[in-house]
């Protein structure tokens, strides 16, 4: 769901209507998510694995994909099993993030979290059927792209959860739980790896399904790097400034944790004007993309600007 | 390691040497997979995960899916990312079965488990990096092959872990524990998945990088299924009669939980009948391969006779 308040268009984009596509990119997903899952014997691990997948996230990083393989001349349907793949992904991080042996937390997108529903067993072993699903999924149901482009997709996403990635970025995460002297980099690093590989993999994925050039994917990498932090600082922000309800899990608890966030380097203030510097180098890359461009750079902007 | 006295070769295959065979292969597989999985920052999650990838097993899994890819025709290097990505699952699996939240074991292959050395949260993540790298492995390292075949073993190994395989046995595992009226279908079912999906995935993969034909594909299936469920009865009849020292795990531990087992079903005679019956349908299997099979009906008599 999206609200209307959440979205400030710059003047540039005023013509392209942000709520209406994301709307009816969020149903195209759900749609999409819906099927690719369907409840099978052992009805339970499928059940578990649907609980978290179907919880209504914003869809973030599968629109984001879509929208960069269309930007560089695909099709939605090209990038509709690879961007199923994402969510899937991006949720079996959130499973196994929300486990007792993790950040232990209670509530996720307004809900109850997996293990506390399903069991820590049963949790931790939905999130390890999605993610192999989620290979499963691109390799056996990509249609109408190369081989060797759909193999290029395997890579880049295997590399961005694994150890390389968003593995990497949470083990940095946990080590640095209640240290005080977390430096900037340490802080870039994690985010970059736990928050920022994903997302990358989003954006560059789509481009390579729709045979995108070098130069092309160079410039959907920097985009995606310079979103991929914004994305970190307002969640960080949000963290101190929003309530439970908005965010639909537990608020303030980066500070309980004492962990170092952008506002406690920074401040609020100085945190929003980085996040704005970002989104502008972002949207910087996809200049020579023009019209085509407006639903990412859109993006970007709604990024900055969103409240929960 | 193997064990000299474990190995009573059948007359068809006593010009064999499976000992030297295994050997060399083991060896092989060991570097390959020290290769595959270099330390790298953040250093501990990848010492976790090498910790329980290296920590000397029988590498069955990875000799399997080499000795398929060259009986159809394929070779070595075109099989062995494959092969290594076949022992990260297997060691994910591992890691995460040994879980507090699962099986809370704390040994494994004679040593501590991963949770017990690197503690829970990173032992989850190094399984999940493990899961991923496998798939990451096998898209970028798997040279000489065409790209569609490499596709259709992603394919084939996302489907074997997940909840339509491994996952799914996990599951019923689960819920089977500790009820005593658990049927012979049931405990097939459990296995077919828990242990056989993965076995299979091994030996079908390597026939797929090969380039065999869907009669060959088909053949190595059957192979497989029977050699999955007479390794998960050995398993069992080992749990009974072997000790810790031997199996390098906690001995003992189905009939400590209450499993049902395929001895306690059947008792240990009839069950190492079935299990030898298995293996004959396996081996007639392989006719048609004719010399190119001796790996192969040689590791299937192997599983039955195995002591560890």
């Amino acid at each position: 769901m999206v609200a209307a308040d959440n979205l400030k268009p710059t003047p540039k984009q005023a013509h392209f209507d942000l709520i209406t596509y994301l709307k009816e990119r969020q149903k195209l997903c759900e749609a999409a998510l819906e099927k690719a899952v369907p409840i099978r014997y052992p009805e339970k691990i499928y059940e578990a694995m649907r609980y978290s997948l179907l919880a209504g996230g914003k869809r973030l990083r599968p629109i984001l994909c879509l929208a960069s393989c269309e930007m560089t001349g695909g099709t939605i349907e090209m990038a509709m099993p690879t961007a199923c793949a994402l969510e899937m992904i991006h949720t079996m991080s959130l499973i196994h993030d929300d486990l007792p042996a993790m950040d232990n937390d209670d509530f996720r997108r307004g809900k109850l979290t997996n293990h506390r529903v399903y069991g820590e067993d049963v949790a931790i072993l939905a999130g390890d059927g999605l993610l192999a699903y989620a290979f499963e999924y691109i390799a056996s149901h990509t249609k109408n792209v190369p081989p060797e482009r759909v193999l290029q997709v395997v890579a880049i996403l295997g590399r961005a959860v694994g150890a390389a990635g968003l593995v990497g970025g949470q083990v940095v995460d946990l080590e640095s739980e209640g240290k005080s002297n977390i430096s900037v980099e340490t802080l870039n690093f994690i985010h970059n790896h736990k928050t920022g590989a994903l997302l990358k993999a989003c954006i560059v994925c789509g481009g390579v399904l729709a045979g995108a050039s070098e130069q092309q994917l160079q410039r959907l990498s920097r985009y995606a790097q310079n979103i991929g932090l914004a994305f970190q600082i307002v969640d960080d922000i949000l963290d101190v400034t929003a309530t439970q309800e908005q965010l639909g899990k537990t608020a303030g608890k980066d500070q309980k944790a004492k962990k170092v966030t952008y506002p406690s380097l920074w401040g609020i203030e100085e945190s929003r004007k980085q996040a704005q510097q970002l989104v502008e180098s972002a949207c910087a890359e996809l200049e020579p993309f023009g019209e085509a461009a407006q639903p990412l750079v859109a993006l970007a902007h709604f990024i900055t600007n969103r409240t929960y």
